[in-house]
């Protein structure tokens, strides 16, 4: 009998092959309509046969990331965007029939992957409006706990823990032998950066991603942040070439222009601020916290969801847990919260 | 105490943190001049903001595959380079403690991955004049043995097997339960492909790369083909968006430009017929059999290749075991090689 990895084929994913271009996407958090053109040309204009034609090189994004985070080439690794970077954390640092700890609802990828290498996932609830007692977290952490982890902002949930609430969540941790992982997919919008926590606590490591605030979504860049001695397992850990050199070069270009990655960010607060007034004067229910999204109550948001689709517009929707009755909207620029607002409008009346 | 996998500390890594960039490099059998340009420049139009905003889709290059390898599309499934494949096979069909064989020397990384995973690994050597005995292999082939990997055609040795060696090979590792994976990164250079053999091994299975042939190292896409069930493995173990969206957009516009492939193809051939008329009328041993690349003997391959860099050409060189005394360098385009010879003179009476 040939050997099946029996945690893998019992791994449930879940695989959308819907056609996801054309539609104006707040569904899944990237920026729907992308980095300035201009700069995305002139990028473009660097890229040869030649330069395709090679492996890719990476130490020149390290550099400027370590540069821009104020800290050593030898802290930062660079991961096929944060979906692999969470995946080696899991490879590194944890063993099958140990635990995970993180929060519900939160990213769905940690359960998948505590799944895919056979540990037990224990989740701590956020409850009634969307609180969240970090003691529960911490209580929650045990000696047989491999790994916490936590995205900061949360998503779908958007809320926030501080940097006193993580000082106490890695003290837990070195108490335990628990590695944590703070997932900043959603830095900068809301939440301070816990990336120099691993100074004080070696077990801390955060992943960032350039699909986020960085509109880079397609390129699969992110990297992860921690002592050099884990960074070091990380890499021994990865594929040589695990990064595409178009992803580094956009990456490292973009890291040059603080004027673009300023103006990404406050074109999400316009939108953010445009939908908010837009919600509380229509007297919707919404939660806006942390991240580059908002919930949003509504009476049958499956059908209000479906609305959206039909005029071009797709949302997330909720149909269970304390999520049951919100869509989840993914904020762009004051112009394209325009778009959602008059299609969200049309939606709610809409008798499909 | 924080748990941290042992085997991937244990697993040694090589690191080579030089700059290729701006010289030609013929060490890693990429094509050293890559894809015709107005072809580069067409398809790079193609990408906007939105575009590199949005989370790479798979499922149309995956057709398009299964349409050119006539298989269906639950057949194929797309890997983050070749590297990326190899792995996510050694993940799902190996365990630690089991053993994994192949032929030495050959492709690195089977042997980093067998360390990664806790594999004991075998190797059956090549012997004199680059000969191989395919009983060797099947003897080789235990009951203990999870997974047997073998590069078609081999590199650096560029030895090929036969669609009748793969039939026995296959056929034992029906027999011991052994999962064998068929390497055709250095497809179709002198080898045919046994992409079809899972239809009668279903425990076979075919991995491709666009790096080698489609001059595309740096945009990591590369493809496995199995049975359903097996595909379905492999795409459990994965991230979800483990492909960057312009390496997949590449790879469509390429696999509909069959004149492109084929001059692609045609040009490493004329490089390998006057590299071999030079070596010959100049009285070198030499090996060239499948693969775009060929071993070359010199007295001192350590100087030569030091001499060749010298001269702006990378090639690589061996110190040890059966190719000691050899380098290889990768075939280009007749204008490449004309460039390579030159240099090559040089250094062979280079006095560094």
């Amino acid at each position: 009998m040939v050997y099946k990895n029996e945690y893998i084929a019992g791994t449930y994913r879940i695989k959308d092959h819907g056609d996801r271009m054309g539609y104006l996407r707040l569904d899944m958090n990237e920026n729907p309509e992308g980095l300035p053109e201009d700069f995305v040309q002139e990028v473009l204009k660097k890229i040869t046969p030649e330069f395709l034609a090679a492996y890719p090189q990476k130490d020149r994004l390290i550099g400027a990331i370590a540069d821009r985070e104020h800290t050593g080439t030898q802290n930062v690794t660079l991961v096929n965007g944060s979906d692999e970077g969470m995946r080696l954390v899991f490879e590194v640092f944890t063993h099958a029939g140990g635990r995970v700890l993180t929060v519900t609802p939160t990213f769905e990828m940690y359960k998948v992957y505590a799944e895919m290498f056979g540990l037990r996932l224990d989740t701590v609830p956020f409850g009634e409006n969307f609180g969240m007692d970090v003691g529960d977290i911490i209580q929650g952490i045990k000696d047989e706990t491999n790994l916490a982890v936590l995205l900061n902002p949360n998503s779908p949930v958007g809320a926030v823990f501080t940097q006193e609430e993580f000082e106490r969540i890695a003290q837990q941790c070195e108490k335990t032998g628990t590695f944590l992982l703070i997932d900043e997919a959603y830095y900068p919008f809301g939440a301070a950066s816990a990336l120099d926590l691993y100074r004080k606590y070696p077990h801390v490591m955060v992943l960032r991603t350039f699909s986020k605030l960085c509109s880079m979504a397609a390129l699969r860049v992110g990297f992860l942040v921690g002592n050099a001695e884990d960074i070091h397992l990380i890499e021994n850990a990865q594929s040589t070439y695990n990064v595409n050199s178009v992803g580094i070069l956009f990456a490292e270009e973009l890291l040059k222009r603080e004027d673009i990655l300023q103006g990404l960010h406050r074109s999400v607060e316009e939108g953010r601020e445009y939908l908010v007034k837009k919600l509380e004067s229509a007297g919707y229910e919404y939660y806006a916290a942390g991240g580059n999204y908002v919930l949003v109550r509504c009476g049958n948001p499956a059908k209000t969801a479906a609305g959206l689709k039909e005029n071009g517009i797709l949302v997330k929707s909720y149909k269970s847990g304390i999520l049951e009755g919100w869509i989840r909207v993914t904020l762009g620029s004051r112009n394209v919260m325009g778009k959602f607002w008059e299609g969200f409008e049309k939606a709610e009346s809409w008798d499909g």
